[in-house]
């Protein structure tokens, strides 16, 4: 059992628009918990549904209250998101660290809720002052207008990754390297051939020139399919050669068996 | 100087929307080098300015190509953003370690750059074994949509987040917490007047009612202010308490002294 995720509360929403996205936002990192405190335009709004693309249970469940206390009044926690912290004696977290201090409750079978302020307007200090920590997020100065469902979707990014901490299945790194004994296989065997074809000109480069073969290759951290594979690339072109080299052997005795006929 | 933000690249973006909201979430959080490949309705679009809320400079410097070759020619680490590997043995991270390998490489002076397909279509297989890693977003099974901007957003947030380890002037932890010593003042200043006003009835379970009050009241952890401005409380309410018990005691000598009359 995950632990309960956050409730998003928005306060006086404006744009239908904007509280569907938060929809979609939630949904994409598993959040359920919607509250609307005095929709400006009323609820329930067609337009909320038409761009929330699917994600339509949040606005389903959706709850609407008209002021901000009755909509946090079962909350344990309940963590303001506003820039401006104002005069407020409050703790200022990241969203990383929010959602740390949010996880850390809910664990406890707490319900916790992170507030959200109108599009403009924000939040009013009266309503941060409900709250037990601001969080801010870590916006560039220089443009600070961040979306609704943008400032939602950071959130609940940060509450999936960290109740998410092992990795979904798909998930993985990269290919298992394989073992240094295979890929010396490979090494020695590229060289080899390389030397048969008078690569290593002149002699005297020559532990240089493998040096530099096998650290560029050895950054590829080949996999022990990888090594076969390329174990098949060598014999390929080495046969290859071998057999241009018969051919045009072939060819020398020919003509000059005609030449001697 | 901070290291070279990762470009965003756009494989054929379908709307101009959304370009812009992607401009907007790259402003946010300090990105600004946007790449389109091919465009779906050419470049520059009108709606791409109105949807970006004023951030115009990363539209403005946008550049535009034939191919995700072409765009990605001056970069030394790819990232593709995809919910679908397929079958290239590419590693694949979380948008946490995509970061922090593009960090690794931006640090060095390399460019590095984060590549998202189409709205619906998402990256093609060739586009993606062109990328060194792939990036998925650990989105809840149940709900993969995710908005393009918002996917954006997530990287840019977590980019930010990296170079940006101190916290920003304004974030701040809660009031410094008194030292236990005023702390211990305040509690024997309320204890004394709550002993004086006849508060801890029975006397036995005097030692258990402490103990609670000072857990409660611990739990505030109140800064060196916040213990005098409760002193000032206590205070106040037991002078109180004492000007309406001589009060009660003057009345009584009054109309005792009357009776005596």
């Amino acid at each position: 059992m995950d632990p309960i995720a956050p409730a998003i509360i928005l306060d006086r929403p404006q744009l239908a628009e904007n509280i569907g996205a938060v929809a979609r936002a939630m949904a994409n990192f598993g959040l359920s918990d919607l509250r609307l405190v005095a929709p400006r335009d009323g609820w329930p709004q067609e337009r909320a549904w038409a761009s929330a693309s699917g994600a339509d249970w949040p606005l389903n469940a959706a709850r609407v209250y008209d002021t901000v206390a009755e909509a946090i009044a079962d909350l344990t926690l309940v963590q303001a998101t506003t820039a401006r912290p104002r005069e407020l004696q409050l703790p200022v977290l990241t969203p990383r660290e929010a959602v740390e201090e949010a996880h850390a409750e809910a664990v406890q079978d707490r319900r916790t809720g992170l507030l959200f302020g109108a599009e403009r307007a924000g939040l009013e200090t009266a309503d941060i002052a409900l709250c037990q920590t601001v969080v801010t997020l870590p916006v560039d100065p220089r443009f600070r207008s961040l979306n609704l469902a943008q400032a939602v979707i950071i959130l609940a990014y940060e509450w999936r990754m960290r109740i998410d901490a092992a990795a979904p299945a798909n998930f993985r790194p990269g290919p298992e390297p394989a073992e240094a004994s295979s890929v010396m296989g490979l090494y020695g065997h590229l060289e080899d051939e390389l030397e048969a074809a008078g690569f290593f000109h002149p002699p005297e480069k020559k532990a240089s020139m493998v040096q530099n073969l096998r650290s560029a290759l050895g950054r590829a951290r080949f996999s022990e399919q990888e090594v076969r594979t390329f174990r098949g690339v060598v014999t390929a072109l080495s046969r290859g050669r071998g057999r241009v080299l018969e051919k045009i052997a072939r060819q020398k005795a020919q003509s000059s068996g005609k030449e001697t006929a």
